[in-house]
Protein backbone atom coordinates (compact mmCIF):
# COMPACT_ATOMS: atom_id res chain seq x y z
CA UNK A 1 0.00 0.00 0.00
CA UNK A 2 0.97 3.60 -0.92
CA UNK A 3 2.28 5.64 2.39
CA UNK A 4 0.03 8.51 1.87
CA UNK A 5 -2.60 6.00 1.41
CA UNK A 6 -1.92 4.32 5.12
CA UNK A 7 -1.31 7.59 6.80
CA UNK A 8 -5.21 9.18 5.13
CA UNK A 9 -7.21 5.61 5.26
CA UNK A 10 -5.75 5.14 9.20
CA UNK A 11 -8.85 5.62 11.99
CA UNK A 12 -8.97 4.80 15.50
CA UNK A 13 -11.02 0.77 15.42
CA UNK A 14 -12.61 0.06 18.15
CA UNK A 15 -14.79 -2.87 17.10
CA UNK A 16 -13.03 -6.09 15.93
CA UNK A 17 -13.96 -9.24 13.87
CA UNK A 18 -13.49 -12.26 15.58
CA UNK A 19 -10.77 -13.56 13.62
CA UNK A 20 -7.68 -14.01 14.78
CA UNK A 21 -4.71 -12.31 13.33
CA UNK A 22 -1.74 -13.98 11.73
CA UNK A 23 1.11 -14.57 12.99
CA UNK A 24 3.00 -13.61 10.18
CA UNK A 25 1.15 -10.01 9.92
CA UNK A 26 1.38 -9.36 13.75
CA UNK A 27 5.70 -9.99 12.72
CA UNK A 28 5.31 -7.21 10.15
CA UNK A 29 3.72 -4.69 12.04
CA UNK A 30 6.58 -5.21 14.75
CA UNK A 31 9.27 -5.46 12.01
CA UNK A 32 7.85 -2.02 11.01
CA UNK A 33 7.94 -0.75 14.92
CA UNK A 34 11.98 -1.31 15.51
CA UNK A 35 12.70 0.66 12.54
CA UNK A 36 11.89 3.90 13.62
CA UNK A 37 13.89 6.69 14.89
CA UNK A 38 15.10 6.47 18.28
CA UNK A 39 17.83 8.84 20.62
CA UNK A 40 20.94 7.49 19.74
CA UNK A 41 19.45 4.44 17.77
CA UNK A 42 19.11 2.77 21.23
CA UNK A 43 15.61 1.40 20.75
CA UNK A 44 14.26 1.80 24.16
CA UNK A 45 11.02 -0.08 23.19
CA UNK A 46 10.09 -3.55 24.47
CA UNK A 47 6.51 -4.51 23.31
CA UNK A 48 3.96 -7.35 25.27
CA UNK A 49 1.94 -9.37 22.71
CA UNK A 50 -1.27 -10.21 24.02
CA UNK A 51 -3.25 -12.88 22.50
CA UNK A 52 -3.93 -14.42 25.51
CA UNK A 53 -7.84 -13.69 26.71
CA UNK A 54 -7.06 -13.73 30.60
CA UNK A 55 -4.93 -11.36 29.72
CA UNK A 56 -6.49 -9.10 27.81
CA UNK A 57 -9.10 -8.79 29.72
CA UNK A 58 -7.10 -7.39 33.05
CA UNK A 59 -5.58 -4.80 30.67
CA UNK A 60 -9.19 -4.00 29.42
CA UNK A 61 -9.93 -3.21 33.31
CA UNK A 62 -6.87 -1.36 33.81
CA UNK A 63 -7.66 0.96 30.76
CA UNK A 64 -10.03 2.16 32.78
CA UNK A 65 -12.82 -0.59 31.56
CA UNK A 66 -12.68 0.43 27.74
CA UNK A 67 -14.35 -3.40 27.01
CA UNK A 68 -13.03 -3.27 23.60
CA UNK A 69 -9.15 -3.99 24.49
CA UNK A 70 -10.44 -6.99 25.88
CA UNK A 71 -12.18 -7.68 22.44
CA UNK A 72 -9.32 -6.90 20.01
CA UNK A 73 -7.48 -10.40 19.28
CA UNK A 74 -4.61 -8.73 19.75
CA UNK A 75 -2.78 -6.17 22.35
CA UNK A 76 0.08 -5.08 22.04
CA UNK A 77 1.43 -2.92 25.23
CA UNK A 78 4.43 -1.02 24.57
CA UNK A 79 6.96 -0.08 26.47
CA UNK A 80 10.05 2.27 26.98
CA UNK A 81 13.27 0.67 28.60
CA UNK A 82 14.00 3.84 31.35
CA UNK A 83 17.03 2.25 32.22
CA UNK A 84 18.47 2.17 28.24
CA UNK A 85 17.41 5.76 28.07
CA UNK A 86 20.12 6.70 31.02
CA UNK A 87 22.69 8.22 28.80
CA UNK A 88 20.42 11.24 28.24
CA UNK A 89 19.25 11.87 31.68
CA UNK A 90 16.25 13.22 32.73
CA UNK A 91 15.11 14.33 28.49
CA UNK A 92 15.93 10.77 27.38
CA UNK A 93 13.32 9.40 30.22
CA UNK A 94 10.81 12.22 29.99
CA UNK A 95 10.57 13.35 26.12
CA UNK A 96 12.82 10.85 23.93
CA UNK A 97 11.68 7.61 24.85
CA UNK A 98 7.72 8.92 25.04
CA UNK A 99 9.00 10.25 21.19
CA UNK A 100 10.95 7.25 19.94
CA UNK A 101 8.13 4.70 21.24
CA UNK A 102 5.29 7.02 19.60
CA UNK A 103 6.91 7.00 16.11
CA UNK A 104 7.37 3.14 16.80
CA UNK A 105 3.49 3.21 16.95
CA UNK A 106 2.40 5.15 14.25
CA UNK A 107 4.83 2.54 12.40
CA UNK A 108 2.73 -0.20 13.34
CA UNK A 109 -0.57 1.44 13.07
CA UNK A 110 0.27 2.38 9.63
CA UNK A 111 1.18 -0.67 8.80
CA UNK A 112 -1.28 -2.53 10.41
CA UNK A 113 -3.69 -0.22 7.62
CA UNK A 114 -1.17 -1.42 4.83
CA UNK A 115 -2.04 -5.81 6.38
CA UNK A 116 -5.78 -4.63 6.30
CA UNK A 117 -6.04 -5.07 9.76
CA UNK A 118 -7.32 -1.96 12.17
CA UNK A 119 -6.00 -0.66 15.50
CA UNK A 120 -6.39 1.56 18.30
CA UNK A 121 -3.70 3.61 20.46
CA UNK A 122 -4.87 3.72 23.65
CA UNK A 123 -3.38 6.31 26.27
CA UNK A 124 -6.05 6.22 28.63
CA UNK A 125 -5.23 3.68 31.31
CA UNK A 126 -3.61 2.76 34.87
CA UNK A 127 0.55 2.57 34.66
CA UNK A 128 0.67 1.17 37.98
CA UNK A 129 -2.12 -1.66 36.94
CA UNK A 130 -0.66 -2.75 33.78
CA UNK A 131 2.70 -3.10 34.97
CA UNK A 132 1.47 -5.72 37.80
CA UNK A 133 -0.34 -7.33 35.34
CA UNK A 134 2.68 -8.07 33.20
CA UNK A 135 4.67 -7.77 35.96
CA UNK A 136 7.29 -5.56 34.17
CA UNK A 137 10.37 -4.98 36.14
CA UNK A 138 10.33 -0.78 37.56
CA UNK A 139 12.77 -0.02 34.25
CA UNK A 140 9.93 -0.84 32.04
CA UNK A 141 7.09 2.04 32.04
CA UNK A 142 4.13 1.50 29.64
CA UNK A 143 3.53 3.80 27.63
CA UNK A 144 0.29 2.69 25.40
CA UNK A 145 -1.84 -0.23 24.39
CA UNK A 146 -2.51 -0.66 20.57
CA UNK A 147 -5.56 -2.85 20.11
CA UNK A 148 -5.03 -4.85 16.98
CA UNK A 149 -7.36 -7.08 14.72
CA UNK A 150 -9.78 -6.89 11.47
CA UNK A 151 -12.00 -4.04 11.85
CA UNK A 152 -15.70 -4.66 12.05
CA UNK A 153 -16.36 -1.18 11.41
CA UNK A 154 -15.95 2.15 9.33
CA UNK A 155 -15.79 5.12 10.51
CA UNK A 156 -15.53 8.89 8.92
CA UNK A 157 -12.71 10.31 8.94
CA UNK A 158 -12.57 12.51 11.83
CA UNK A 159 -12.17 16.31 11.19
CA UNK A 160 -8.87 17.77 10.86
CA UNK A 161 -7.48 21.70 11.43
CA UNK A 162 -6.37 23.08 8.10
CA UNK A 163 -2.63 23.10 7.76
CA UNK A 164 -2.83 26.86 7.39
CA UNK A 165 -4.08 27.29 11.09
CA UNK A 166 -1.23 25.34 12.81
CA UNK A 167 1.62 26.32 10.73
CA UNK A 168 4.09 29.75 10.18
CA UNK A 169 5.99 29.94 7.87
CA UNK A 170 9.30 32.21 8.75
CA UNK A 171 10.96 32.71 5.17
CA UNK B 1 6.17 4.91 -2.95
CA UNK B 2 5.16 1.90 -0.77
CA UNK B 3 4.61 2.55 3.07
CA UNK B 4 6.79 -0.35 3.53
CA UNK B 5 9.74 1.38 1.43
CA UNK B 6 9.73 4.40 3.18
CA UNK B 7 9.97 2.85 6.84
CA UNK B 8 12.49 1.04 5.73
CA UNK B 9 14.84 3.66 3.84
CA UNK B 10 14.39 6.35 6.15
CA UNK B 11 18.04 7.29 7.58
CA UNK B 12 18.68 10.53 9.49
CA UNK B 13 20.08 12.98 6.89
CA UNK B 14 22.48 15.58 7.66
CA UNK B 15 24.35 16.51 4.89
CA UNK B 16 22.43 18.49 2.56
CA UNK B 17 22.01 19.44 -0.83
CA UNK B 18 21.46 23.63 -2.07
CA UNK B 19 18.43 23.12 -3.41
CA UNK B 20 15.54 24.68 -2.05
CA UNK B 21 12.57 22.11 -1.18
CA UNK B 22 9.52 23.10 -3.50
CA UNK B 23 6.90 24.96 -1.33
CA UNK B 24 4.48 21.79 -2.44
CA UNK B 25 6.64 19.46 -1.08
CA UNK B 26 6.91 21.28 2.22
CA UNK B 27 2.23 20.81 2.11
CA UNK B 28 2.81 17.13 1.74
CA UNK B 29 4.81 17.11 4.92
CA UNK B 30 2.76 19.35 6.41
CA UNK B 31 -0.20 17.53 5.29
CA UNK B 32 0.69 13.67 6.32
CA UNK B 33 1.56 15.48 9.87
CA UNK B 34 -1.61 16.42 10.71
CA UNK B 35 -3.49 13.21 9.87
CA UNK B 36 -1.18 11.60 12.97
CA UNK B 37 -3.76 10.71 15.51
CA UNK B 38 -3.83 12.41 18.80
CA UNK B 39 -5.84 12.59 22.42
CA UNK B 40 -9.79 12.96 21.63
CA UNK B 41 -8.59 14.47 18.21
CA UNK B 42 -7.31 17.64 20.12
CA UNK B 43 -4.52 18.07 17.31
CA UNK B 44 -2.39 20.09 19.48
CA UNK B 45 0.95 20.14 17.14
CA UNK B 46 1.94 23.85 16.00
CA UNK B 47 4.64 23.71 12.98
CA UNK B 48 7.17 26.77 12.58
CA UNK B 49 8.18 26.30 9.02
CA UNK B 50 11.50 27.93 8.82
CA UNK B 51 13.40 28.93 5.32
CA UNK B 52 15.07 31.94 7.15
CA UNK B 53 18.46 31.91 6.77
CA UNK B 54 19.03 33.63 9.99
CA UNK B 55 16.63 32.12 12.34
CA UNK B 56 18.01 28.83 11.21
CA UNK B 57 21.26 29.75 12.35
CA UNK B 58 19.75 30.62 15.62
CA UNK B 59 17.63 27.56 15.75
CA UNK B 60 21.52 25.87 14.73
CA UNK B 61 23.37 27.37 17.66
CA UNK B 62 20.05 26.67 20.20
CA UNK B 63 20.62 23.41 19.07
CA UNK B 64 23.67 22.78 21.05
CA UNK B 65 25.80 23.85 17.90
CA UNK B 66 24.64 21.17 15.11
CA UNK B 67 25.43 23.42 12.43
CA UNK B 68 23.93 20.68 9.93
CA UNK B 69 20.35 22.37 11.20
CA UNK B 70 21.64 25.91 9.64
CA UNK B 71 22.61 23.98 6.11
CA UNK B 72 18.93 22.42 5.69
CA UNK B 73 16.56 24.56 3.81
CA UNK B 74 13.83 23.92 5.94
CA UNK B 75 13.55 23.51 9.49
CA UNK B 76 10.35 22.75 11.00
CA UNK B 77 10.15 23.57 14.31
CA UNK B 78 7.34 20.84 15.94
CA UNK B 79 5.86 22.57 19.17
CA UNK B 80 2.98 21.22 21.73
CA UNK B 81 0.13 23.78 22.46
CA UNK B 82 -0.06 22.81 26.10
CA UNK B 83 -3.27 24.75 26.50
CA UNK B 84 -5.02 22.71 23.95
CA UNK B 85 -4.34 19.44 25.80
CA UNK B 86 -5.79 20.98 29.15
CA UNK B 87 -9.05 18.42 28.97
CA UNK B 88 -6.18 15.44 30.10
CA UNK B 89 -4.56 17.15 32.83
CA UNK B 90 -0.71 16.26 33.47
CA UNK B 91 -0.88 12.56 31.16
CA UNK B 92 -2.24 15.10 28.84
CA UNK B 93 1.14 17.40 28.89
CA UNK B 94 3.56 15.26 29.89
CA UNK B 95 2.37 11.77 27.91
CA UNK B 96 -0.18 12.29 25.22
CA UNK B 97 0.98 15.82 23.83
CA UNK B 98 4.42 14.33 23.60
CA UNK B 99 2.86 11.46 21.84
CA UNK B 100 1.25 13.00 19.48
CA UNK B 101 3.35 15.12 17.83
CA UNK B 102 6.06 12.54 17.35
CA UNK B 103 3.48 10.51 15.54
CA UNK B 104 2.72 13.77 13.30
CA UNK B 105 6.89 13.63 13.00
CA UNK B 106 6.48 9.96 12.10
CA UNK B 107 4.31 10.98 9.18
CA UNK B 108 6.34 14.19 7.96
CA UNK B 109 10.03 11.85 8.04
CA UNK B 110 7.94 8.76 5.98
CA UNK B 111 6.73 11.62 3.59
CA UNK B 112 9.73 13.23 3.16
CA UNK B 113 11.44 9.91 2.47
CA UNK B 114 8.35 9.40 -0.65
CA UNK B 115 9.35 13.11 -2.01
CA UNK B 116 12.39 12.54 -2.73
CA UNK B 117 13.78 13.76 0.88
CA UNK B 118 16.10 13.32 3.01
CA UNK B 119 14.90 14.39 6.79
CA UNK B 120 16.49 14.55 10.49
CA UNK B 121 14.61 14.82 13.48
CA UNK B 122 16.81 16.72 15.94
CA UNK B 123 15.52 16.50 19.95
CA UNK B 124 18.78 18.11 21.38
CA UNK B 125 18.18 21.85 21.92
CA UNK B 126 17.80 24.27 24.29
CA UNK B 127 13.71 24.98 24.39
CA UNK B 128 14.28 28.37 26.30
CA UNK B 129 16.14 29.39 23.59
CA UNK B 130 14.15 28.03 21.07
CA UNK B 131 10.92 29.84 22.53
CA UNK B 132 12.92 32.89 22.51
CA UNK B 133 14.09 33.16 18.63
CA UNK B 134 10.46 32.35 17.53
CA UNK B 135 8.34 34.74 20.03
CA UNK B 136 6.66 31.65 21.36
CA UNK B 137 3.54 31.77 23.60
CA UNK B 138 4.51 29.93 27.35
CA UNK B 139 1.72 27.95 25.77
CA UNK B 140 3.65 26.45 23.08
CA UNK B 141 6.95 23.55 24.17
CA UNK B 142 8.80 23.11 21.37
CA UNK B 143 9.66 19.32 20.96
CA UNK B 144 11.56 18.95 17.78
CA UNK B 145 13.68 20.28 15.66
CA UNK B 146 13.02 18.64 12.01
CA UNK B 147 15.84 19.53 9.15
CA UNK B 148 14.61 18.49 5.56
CA UNK B 149 16.29 19.34 1.97
CA UNK B 150 17.60 16.71 -0.54
CA UNK B 151 19.93 14.53 0.97
CA UNK B 152 23.66 14.60 -0.27
CA UNK B 153 24.69 11.28 1.83
CA UNK B 154 23.48 8.10 1.74
CA UNK B 155 24.20 6.82 5.11
CA UNK B 156 24.09 2.72 5.80
CA UNK B 157 21.32 1.32 7.98
CA UNK B 158 22.07 1.49 11.54
CA UNK B 159 21.70 -2.08 13.04
CA UNK B 160 18.11 -3.18 15.04
CA UNK B 161 17.96 -5.15 17.83
CA UNK B 162 15.56 -7.92 16.18
CA UNK B 163 12.06 -8.37 16.96
CA UNK B 164 12.44 -11.32 18.92
CA UNK B 165 14.51 -9.73 21.29
CA UNK B 166 12.26 -6.97 22.76
CA UNK B 167 9.42 -8.76 22.64
CA UNK B 168 7.16 -11.17 24.92
CA UNK B 169 4.34 -12.91 23.47
CA UNK B 170 1.33 -14.20 26.20
CA UNK B 171 -0.18 -16.50 24.52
Amino acid sequence: MELFEAIQTRRSIRTFREDEVPRNKVKIILESAILAPSEGNLQSWRFYVVTNKEVKEELAKAALDQKFVAQAPVVIVVCTNLQAVTPYGKRGRELYALQSTAAAIENMLLTAVSQGLGACWVGAFREDKVARILNLKTTLRPVALVAVGYSAEEPPSRGRIPVEAVSVFLE
